[in-house]
């Protein structure tokens, strides 16, 4: 697939997908949407161990650009919000880590993409808001991903107020993985990125599905899962080298 | 409607409900439960664009009073729950934010109050507590809103042990927004007020709505429904003149 | 019954179940894990109000040994993974609050158990991890525990990079409920376990089963449950006897 709006790169076992339309600042425009969501899906069929998703310009995106959506009637909507949905579910769904690279402001529907991914970095200097709350439409779809990763009433406060928290707030709440300076932002999320894509690819891509099918589960649900996926993952080549491995002291030789 | 226990007043665009029954550190008798119902409802359904929660005297509100419980029957004591239960509904199922003003000690369902409140603004002397854990009579019902805004170990560890622990702990946890010297309560919750209350007033209270619709769902689901709300709602005349305005660059003139 | 793996000993109003397969870091063997269970369900039968977990040797628990695994099929491992949960289970279902007690390193189903209790203290030099990450075969069902006391970002962090959190980490998460020099251990615990034992042990007993049942519910059935749940033990001699004696300000007699 050709991009326009987005830049898939590859360098060694890692994928970057780049938001370049720094002019709009990288709003969430339905092709760019659904460049994402392509970028996402190819990068994930490939054979990288995790992804990275950057943006170039002076915000890392704006969320959706009311130019796309001023007057238009609700089957489009409902199609600008579907795409948009179905981008962030992919960022959970395919095997790879993904990790957010914070570099600049990230605003509602692009808040929303830092909190879908599953692992974030960000420069000490950005924001997060979802501005919402304090315009004329609420942001009720980032809400879904924000209110599942930081307290009830700190994801009040940010739906309510549309006020931007700075990165260390952002951290302290478990939004963030990560706040840098700026100068370190590629080097600790290469370090980061390393560390969470170590050990059988296999093993992680099932460990990062089941992480997203469990959490929302009550507790008893979530074990009668999880146990049969364990139990399932114990016969599989990379479960079984991992452990002779560990008992014979050697490195262990993944599948992938 | 008349209240003798507390106090609804109001101001410019907003309500005060205050708990006024000092000498029984504001108890949360069956009469002070429904006159507290009521006022929600009553400022709820006025013009105001938010409504504060306050008290007078020694305390916020020590819960409920065992002068009011010890020997009662179990239908009156189902009554006395079901209607504690509708106050705390009532808290959240209102359009406008509700911030808890908090200057003293909120124990039992007080503490809960606090909790189901959208917003909490606290004076760094206060405390909160549920002492039922080393009583006779475990918080079964501050429980759930407590844990539903505080780590399961924190939870645990209030409900368990009863102690009281300080403001500043409460932000850490996140159980409250702001933790202020007693002296810039009013100010601190008047500037997050304003804050919270900014933009359409429309917008917003569908967003409230959403908030608590959506909280306790499975991301699919979640998503599901907030899609068509964020949809649906994009129809209306105060999103439409959010999204001109921002693109004409003039300050939006809402509906309300 | 007799344990081998594990020492169950009685001191006072309180049980201590010892971890004491030092030389095999405490790995829960199909043996360790069945004898864990059986002793957790004797000291739940018992008269005592607390259970502290602890351990012998250079790690708290390594989780399952690979030696009982490697090349074992499916339907063993399915067993393993079964006694694994009904462990983690009993340590919510028996009355009596569970305090792990954690003096040395916590991994993997080692690190699952301490976030299973109900509380915890730890050793400021102990550190706590999910290795399955970076191996060949993920942390599936400590993941149930661990993705539930910490926010999401952090979860996917440890379960992605297998990387040890220190124990000051684990505190800021809400893993662990004190983090004390090593030296304090002991007493800090007993200080916390006697917090959280105060007052009525059939009180306590119905909190932290409700605790458990209510907590991943949607929060109008968990007020249903919860109010229920309320209004019946309020019947009780202990919570009668427990508002008597506040009003008459006297100290309570508990049946228990």
């Amino acid at each position: 697939m050709k991009y326009e709006m987005v830049e898939l790169t590859y360098a060694g076992d890692y994928a970057t997908i780049t938001m370049n339309s720094p002019e709009r600042r990288n709003a969430l425009s339905m092709q760019h949407m659904l460049e994402l969501t392509a970028a996402f899906n190819e990068a994930g069929d490939s054979k990288v161990r995790g992804v990275y998703l950057a943006a170039n310009g002076p915000a890392f995106s704006a969320g959706h650009d009311f130019r796309d959506m001023a007057g238009q009637d609700l089957v489009f909507m409902r199609k600008m919000m579907k795409t948009c949905v179905t981008l962030m579910d992919t960022i959970q769904a395919i095997p790879q880590p993904v990790l957010a690279r914070v570099h600049a402001l990230a605003t509602a529907a692009g808040c929303q993409l830092v909190a879908s991914c599953d692992l974030a970095v960000a420069a000490d200097t950005v924001g997060f808001a979802t501005p919402g709350g304090k315009g004329g439409w609420f942001c009720f779809t980032p809400m879904v991903a924000l209110s599942r990763q930081i307290g009830r009433k700190r994801a009040a406060e940010m739906l309510f107020t549309g006020d931007v928290i700075d990165a260390k707030t952002a951290y302290e709440w478990g939004l963030i993985n990560r706040v840098v300076t700026a100068d370190k932002l590629l080097e600790e999320s290469e370090k980061l990125m390393l560390a969470a894509t170590r050990g059988s690819f296999w093993s992680k891509a099932i460990g990062k599905q089941a992480f997203y099918a469990q959490i929302d589960l009550e507790q008893p649900k979530a074990y009668s899962y999880s146990m049969e996926v364990m139990a399932a993952t114990s016969q599989t080549p990379d479960a079984q080298e991992g452990m002779r491995a560990f008992l014979e002291k050697r490195k262990p030789n993944f599948q992938r």
